[in-house]
Formats: structure tokens, C-alpha cells, sequence
């Protein structure tokens, strides 16, 4: 073993997690390039040295530098006093506890999980687990309006997805509406609050959920308030609702009052600390629940609005709608927003990144994908990364299958783009979280960033790419078909670095489904006999193809193929 | 450079904190064992890629199977977006950023600090930085009640401490008092609240600081509430003040309600999520304050309580009384708790850990004991560390002084207890933190736990080791007169294993005082040329003795002796 070796571990979240009533789950990473025997010994915080009980931790993988190792203990009386105990072939071994790594189990001190409080409005919705979701951008759908998203309802429906997105449909100047003029009108372009009502009544009929989009990190500056601070400079009674640098308010040369981004001067940084605009907005986000019978909100820059508004938020919404999602956009690493008391999920903008990388542009193999799966799940708790968007593609970045064609290896990169795409979706479909498609990605659009991927949604047919939208319908309907996998653990399986393939795993108590995907332009053959053991038929879910039992079990998966086992 | 190497960093307390206006401390750990030259680069989130500037990162320190790498940066727009990049002496490099380790810059992609939040209720009271505390078991002090303490309060003074914390006054039938029987009387064993009153005017009068304890984890099973649940069982508009399993209500054989620890029948657990429960224990602790004007909390059992309660005690006390302290009783890891949102300090257990094991045990050497110095102080921001309760001992715990007779090495360990124990106090007065004397620890005082360390304090001269207080005297006026003392940094200095002695520096602006001490049973010789470049002259503030410029400048201190070099 190398000495010292080093290991991460707190005991909060996301390394020790509620995991059920009495269950707390453990994550530690250990430097990578070890082969050792983990285990946490545990006890209840109060009873007495020597009633502690070992239990074998799993290692969930490599994840770059570092490999994950989990445990779930119990926690009958709430309360956990661990230390974790490091093995390596040789017998050496380590203890780890919260006062560092030790060979003296004393000096390394016991890590403690206070108490395992009663749960507290941290659970997420009932239907969650099993959502699909598909954003659209209203201006850009169907007559760019509320009546037209409301028309292709059945066409959602047939597609499968369960949760429409919507980007915000407020009053506001811009075609994209994010500096809102008034939180409590909807912007005649698209309609009216009855028109709002009915399209969230009719999507409720056909078994699919409404989440609205809420900008509460600036308004616009045609906000009544800020127009307020306007017209009246320092006599306004909103004055303390912004950052106001200096009077009077000027945007020139630059604006002198705080803004969204980079001197966006029609987007003025509201002050949430302040009582009256946090009571404001979440009289807001209260008023379309009551009012539109809507089924979460999705909360723009949520990373730059102070944490203590978002856990207000969640208390007072959760309160009232328990059944309510709350998603937070954060482009970045958004688990500290994820802890389970402001957001129930997020953006996964960085699980995009992985993606891209592998299958858009194949600048990565397989290691470093798998690895960058685990790396961002260790980020968060269990609860939070079902609860993720799993993302291809927004309204704020470049369309995947315009990735695709732009990158890939390759003299025929630009006709693999399709099927590189395809694979994406197939690992999307498959993968824990909630699978967000962007508008138009499941018949084959394409578009540059912002603005370009706000094309028209492409409706005529022969524009369309048929074949795509039969295979996100296909693996839609077997995600929901399987609780793998919507709602089963993740496990790497194997990874071919040479020959550019991957396989992981599925589980859901007995429900197992085996992926893998061939992302290379040869076929590849896979010896199954590892799964001989669990079931003599293994089926192809996507072909139906039943493989039988004999004595060497191997399949061949096409260039750019992939195999969903059963 | 071992590949991959294994770091470990998130944008979040206590890896990314704020600083002063505008500026961010980063801190990273890297995996011991390399010569690293380490930089973060970084820009404003909003700034295009390529405006990223460099920032050469202070190595502080190893702390066990980690180095410790910090540095400050500025964020002129509040918000950054950075990485580091860890670079060895042959050149290899590394590239660590939100998503993982990686050679190529891009990969590793970028952590995001999304916000500097403008301060929110988080400082300290602008008098915590120089404090030094002084824990009164009431009972025991002097007559047994507040009009004893407040007759000690002139020999505090001479003493020179500057805060007073009292454990629980409040009427309880238990010597100790943490079975709360009512809040909002003060026991009549120790007197009524008019005699609160007047100890805290006097001790204001001497410039010392009331902080008291609040029980609210758990009331006792006399409290007025639960004493009707007892008695009216689920009719009780009480029951869900408690966390009661069934009715009626009993004890035999064992509690069937939530208790403090083990089964403790006397101390039914608070349910602090119940809002009624938390309205009245956030009155109580208002109370106090605008009452007898006391200038603290200690929070007994922090870490079982609900971190939402915390947070708005936190909220509403600071906002109404924002020089007020709160300090959490966490005996383990406290940093979860210190994050800005719930208390200013904790009681340090585990700091005393270490010093038990150095000085009383001597079972570690000064290697190890600078690493716990460095592990603990990595758990916690800057500021929570300067808000710490760093004791020696207390009503929970066998004293340091017995610790020091029962452990150390050699034949003549007896002989040498109260020498270690110096030292002891001589790190502990020149540490960050609040140091907190347990009384009579000041005046030689032993015993074993709870009960036997909470023995009658030693008021005759005779029985009192009057060098030792004559010692805590001289410390405390050096500590309250040098800022680098009570305020500076912490640096280790260096660490002699073989001859058992080790030093640091603290440094405050220019101000600057090295510490050096010598836990063994030999006269230790140090070369002081390292010094010659700041001064030419230094002085033992200890002794007073000037050390001049010579060609060579070497010290000799004595066994288990110690220097302060200004």
C-alpha cells in the first residue's frame, strides 16, 4: 500500500446520505491505483467502544483519480459513531476516522453522524422517478403561443414523455423572456392565464406534468420596481429591491447598479435577502401553483440567488404542494444546492460535457467517460441525481447533433453524426435522472448556440428525421416499461478503451438490465458468459432478439450499435 | 509526479471562502508525498476563456496523508470561475478543475464560485477575535449560586479573562441543570433573575462577557409540557412538542420516547421542527438577552438539532443583537455547523485530543500533533476557526492536569505532569481560537469525569499551585497584548521528531512571534539564523530577554521549557 494513503470522507452530505428510514449510506474515496478491502466499522454514537460491527463497503469504481467505495449502515437509534478500515493485499492496512488517516485506530478518531433527523419536507415528488421530460421554447414550437404547445399534446403524449418544460412565458420585452416585466401576467404573445390553465388542464389529461420557468435571480428593467427606482432615484420605496451602486441610476457607459451576468443592463440583480422582494416572489411562485394547477418550477441562475431564499422557498412550496419539483439551473457542479433542502434536482449542464466529449467530438474513450459518470454521481446524494436533467442540449447551448457533425474521428465523422447522436440518446434513455430531450432533438434538428437552436420546431414531415423519432419513442417506452431503468443503482460494467466500447449495469431489486455501446465504426463482439449464471435466455430489448444458453455466448453489436440485455 | 494524483477541492465552505469584501480564500488538499508548485487561475464567470489570471498557491502544511494548499483571490464582480494546476519538479503537470483531474486543461473543466453574497448575518461580534473564556460550573464555583460568581468577579479580572460562560442556570432539579424544568426561571439554588442581572452588569463593569448555556435538543421530564403530555397522554396539545412512539406514556422498561442519548428517561428529546416548540425556545433565548443582557449562547447538544432551527435562531438573534456569540456544543467534527449560517464557534473536543495525546499521553510525536493542527483547522473557514472554544478540559471531561499524571513517558512522568501541562496551556494561549479555561485548571485543580472534575474550586491559597496561575496570568496579558497572538495566522515552523520539539509562527500584518516548544526531559539548542533577515534584535517575551545579531544565533531552552520570539 502506498503511505500515506490518502482518503476523503465528511459526514454530511454527499458522503453520508439518508438512505430510507434508519439507513444512512456511506461514500469515501480512496487515491486510485490500490486494490484494498474497505469497511466501515459502526455503532450507535452512545453506545460503548467494542459494540462496534464491521460492515463490507462495495467499490462502486475508478472515477479519474480517485475510487468510490459505498456502504449503507443501519441506525436504529438515529445516531452513527464509523471509522472506515483500508486493506490491501498484503495485510497492511489503514484506519480512517475524522481525525485523519492512522495504523492506530485511537488517533484516527471516529467520524459521527449526529442524529438522522425525521424527514422534513425533503422528499421528492411520488412522480418524479419515472418522469421524462422535453423542454420546449414557446416562441419557437407550435404559432409560438400557449394554444399551440396545447394542440400538440397528443403528440407529446404519442412521443412518451410525461413533463413538458417550459421557458418563461411571463410579460417581458425579449423573445426569450427572462428580464420579466410583471411575474403575474402572462405575455400576450403567447396568451393569457386561461390559456395557461387550459394547456396545464389538458397536459394533466393526457398523463403529462407542467413545470414553468421562474427568473427570480433579476427582473427586467421594466419591472414596476425598478422602474420605480427609475423615475424616483433614491426616494423610491424599491430602492433596496437592487444593488444600486450610486444615484441617479444610469447604464451608461456602464450600468452602475449590480445586473445579471456581465453588465446585462436590462436585467437588474434583484436583492432576495430582502424581505419584501422574497416575500414578493414567493407570493409569486405560490400564485401559479394555486392558480395554473402547475407541477414544479425550474429556477434560472438559482446558483447567484442566496441559498437561504431557495430553503424558504422549498419549505413554504413543499408545505403547501408536496407534490411539487423544484429544479435549480446551475451550469456547473450543483450539489451543494442539492443537499435536500433547496432544489430537488438540477441542469446537468456538466453531464452534457461528458457526452459531447465522448460521442459528439470522441476526444475521450470510454475510462474517462465511465469515469466522469461517477465523478459527477459522487457529487450529489442518490436523491438529488435521480431527480437530475439529464440534458443533451438547451436553449442556451449548441444542439447535440450539430456537435456530432461538427466533431467525431474520423474521414466519415460527418456521416456517423446520427448514429453518434443515437448512441447519446441511447445512453440518456438509459441512464439514472430524468431525461430532458430539447424540443426538436427527437426528429433530427440541428442549430448553432444561442440563438440558432431556437429554430422553429421543424413539423412537416419530410423535414423531419423519422427515423430518430422512432428510436427515442422506442427507448422512451422501454425506460418507463423498466424500473432498472428509471429507477435502478448504476454500475460500470466493463470498458474497451481499444476498441472505443463500454457496458454498465441497471438494477431494481431482481431487475437487472445490461447497456452497451459499441462507439466505434467496427462491429464488436462481447463474450456474455458472466451473465450465464443469473438466467439461461437473455433478451435484446431493442431487437427482441432471445440469446440461448450454450457453451460460449457471444454477440456481435454493429458499428455504432448498441445491446439493451434483459 | 505519481500519476493520477488524487486532489480534492469544492466551491463551497470550507474549501472556497469569503475573505473581506471582494476576496476568496481557496484552499486544496493534495495527497502527500510531493514536491508540487501549485497555482489556481481563474477569472470572472462571465469573462471569455483566455482572461484567467494566475495566483501561486502558499503550501501551509502537511496534515497527515494531505498537503494543504491555500490562496486568496480577488473577485471584483463577486463571482469566479478557476482551476488549479499542480506542477512538479520535473515539469509534469496536472490540470484539477469541477470535473475531475486531468492532463488536458479543458477536461478538467472549471470550478465556479457562482456568488460572494453580501454579508447576510454571518460575521462575529466585533469582540469574539480577543476573547479569552472562562467555564464556571455554578455549583461548584464559589457559595454555589450567581451572587458568588459575581463576588469572584475582580479575581477573573486580575486573571484576565474576558468572557464567562455558565453552564445551565435555569431551574432544572439535577445538579447540572441540563434537564430544563423551566426556561424562564433562573434556579433558586443559584438565585432569581435580578441576581442574573447584577453578575452580568458587574462582570460588564470589569469588561467581562456573559455567555450562557440553552438546552434545546432536549427539556427535562419536568418541563410544563411534557409534564402534560405525562398526564393527558394524546390528548396533550403537547404531544408532538416530543417524539412520544406510543401511549401512554412510560419509562419501564425503557423510555417509549426519543431521549438525550442513551435511554436518558429525564431528558425527553425536543421535536425542534415543530414550529410552535421552536417559536417558544427562540423566545426563551431572546429573552435572556433583552432581559439580563447577557452576550451569548452556548447551544448544548447543537448537533442533534435541526440545522433549520439553527438558522433562524441565528437569523433573528443576530439581527436584533448582532454582537451577539453562539456557540455550538458539537464534541466531534464541528465544521457542518460552521458554515456562516448557524453558530460563530464550537467547543473543540478534538483539538484537546491532540493536545491530550502530545502533552498528557506524549503517545504522539510533534510530527503527528502538527499534522492534527493542520487537519482540524482544514475542517473549518478562517472564521469559525477564530471562534472556537479551544479547552483544555471541561464538565465532560477528566481534567488535563490528571490526564498528565495518569499518562506521559518515562520513569519521572509524575514529576513532569505539571510541566506538560504548562506547555499545554502555553500552546493553548497562543493558539487561533477562543482559549477556554476550565475552572480551576488556572489554580492547579484535578480530577476525573464527570462528576469528579466538577469538584468544589479551590479558593485557599494553600491548596492552590499559585506558579500555575501566576503562569496563566503572564500568558493571557501577552495573548490580549499582541494581535499576532489573538489574531494572526498559524504557521507551522518546523518539527524536530528525534528531540520531541516543534514550532510555529503567528503572524498578523508585520507583527510577527514564533513559538517554540520542547515536550521532552532535554535541554534543546535551536539555530535562530533563520530569523536574522526580519530583525536584528529578538526578544523572548516569556523571559525578556533580547537575542542579539551575532554570526550565530542559537538558543538553548530548558526541558519541557518554551520561547515566544517577537
Amino acid at each position: 500500500m502506498r503511505q500515506p494513503l490518502f482518503m476523503y470522507h465528511t459526514s454530511g452530505d454527499p458522503f453520508a446520505c439518508p438512505a430510507g428510514e434508519g439507513l444512512l449510506k456511506l461514500r469515501l474515496f480512496v487515491q486510485a491505483g490500490e486494490q484494498l478491502c474497505c469497511t466501515v466499522i459502526h455503532t450507535d454514537r452512545y453506545h460503548s467502544p467494542g459494540s462496534e460491527l464491521p460492515r463490507p463497503m462495495e467499490r462502486i469504481g475508478c472515477a479519474g483519480s480517485y475510487d468510490i467505495y459505498e456502504a449503507v449502515i443501519e441506525l436504529p437509534e438515529r445516531r452513527s459513531r464509523y471509522l472506515f478500515h483500508a486493506e490491501a493485499a498484503g495485510g497492511e492496512f489503514v484506519w480512517y476516522g475524522e481525525r485523519g488517516v492512522s495504523v492506530n485506530r485511537e488517533q484516527a478518531g471516529s467520524f459521527q453522524y449526529a442524529y438522522l433527523h425525521h424527514s422534513y419536507a425533503t422528499a421528492l415528488p411520488s412522480w418524479s422517478g419515472e418522469a421524462v421530460a422535453y423542454q420546449i421554447y414557446p416562441s419557437s414550437y407550435n404559432q409560438g403561443n400557449l394554444q399551440g404547445i396545447s394542440d400538440k399534446i397528443p403528440y407529446l403524449q404519442q412521443l412518451g414523455i410525461t413533463l413538458i418544460y417550459m421557458t418563461p412565458v411571463f410579460a417581458s420585452p425579449s423573445d426569450h423572456k427572462y428580464n420579466t416585466s410583471d411575474y403575474y401576467t402572462i405575455d400576450p404573445v403567447f396568451g393569457d392565464t386561461e390559456q395557461l390553465k387550459a394547456l396545464v388542464s389538458r397536459a394533466h389529461e393526457h398523463g403529462i406534468r407542467v413545470v414553468l420557468d421562474a427568473v427570480f435571480n433579476h427582473s427586467g428593467d421594466t419591472f414596476f420596481a425598478f422602474r420605480d427606482v427609475l423615475e424616483k432615484g433614491e426616494q423610491s420605496p424599491y430602492r433596496d429591491w437592487f444593488f444600486i451602486r450610486s444615484f441617479p441610476v444610469t447604464t451608461c457607459p456602464m450600468p452602475n447598479y449590480e445586473t445579471f451576468a456581465k453588465a446585462e443592463a436590462h436585467m437588474p440583480k434583484l436583492n432576495m435577502n430582502h424581505p419584501e422582494v422574497a416575500d414578493y416572489m414567493l407570493g409569486v411562485a405560490k400564485y401559479w401553483v394555486r392558480e395554473a394547477g402547475i407541477d414544479g418550477w425550474r429556477l434560472d441562475v438559482a446558483n447567484e440567488v442566496h441559498p437561504e431564499f431557495w430553503r424558504r422557498l422549498r419549505r413554504e412550496l413543499k408545505a403547501e404542494f408536496p407534490e411539487l419539483l423544484l429544479i435549480g439551473e446551475i451550469m456547473h457542479d450543483s450539489g451543494p444546492w442539492l443537499r435536500g433542502d433547496q432544489f430537488d434536482g438540477g441542469m446537468n449542464y456538466i453531464w452534457r460535457e461528458a457526452l459531447l466529449e465522448f460521442f459528439a467530438q470522441q476526444s475521450i474513450g470510454p475510462v474517462r467517460f465511465m469515469e466522469q459518470l461517477l465523478h459527477q454521481e459522487a457529487l450529489c446524494n442518490d436523491q438529488a441525481n435521480s431527480a437530475m436533467f439529464q440534458l443533451l442540449g438547451s436553449h442556451d447551448t449548441l444542439r447535440f447533433l450539430t456537435a456530432c457533425k461538427l466533431g467525431g474521428r474520423g474521414w466519415d465523422r460527418e456521416m456517423t453524426a446520427i448514429e453518434r447522436m443515437r448512441l447519446a440518446v441511447f445512453v440518456q434513455m438509459t441512464y439514472i435522472g430524468i431525461p430532458m430531450i430539447y424540443y426538436g432533438d427527437e426528429v433530427g434538428m440541428e442549430g448553432a448556440t444561442d440563438p440558432d437552436c431556437r429554430r422553429p420546431m421543424l413539423w412537416q414531415e419530410e423535414t423531419q428525421n423519422t427515423e430518430m423519432h422512432t428510436w427515442y419513442c422506442q427507448l422512451i417506452a422501454l425506460r418507463r416499461s423498466h424500473a432498472a431503468l428509471h429507477s435502478g443503482s448504476f454500475r460500470p460494467w466493463f470498458t474497451d478503451e481499444v476498441r472505443n466500447a463500454f457496458g454498465y449495469v441497471r438494477q431494481h431489486g431482481r431487475d437487472k438490465i445490461a447497456l452497451v455501446v459499441n462507439n466505434s465504426p467496427n462491429r464488436y463482439s462481447l463474450e456474455l458468459n458472466q451473465f450465464r449464471a443469473d438466467r439461461n435466455v437473455l433478451t435484446d430489448l431493442l431487437s427482441g432478439l432471445t440469446i440461448r444458453n450454450t457453451s460460449r455466448l457471444i454477440v456481435e453489436i454493429e458499428p455504432f450499435g448498441c445491446l439493451m440485455l434483459h
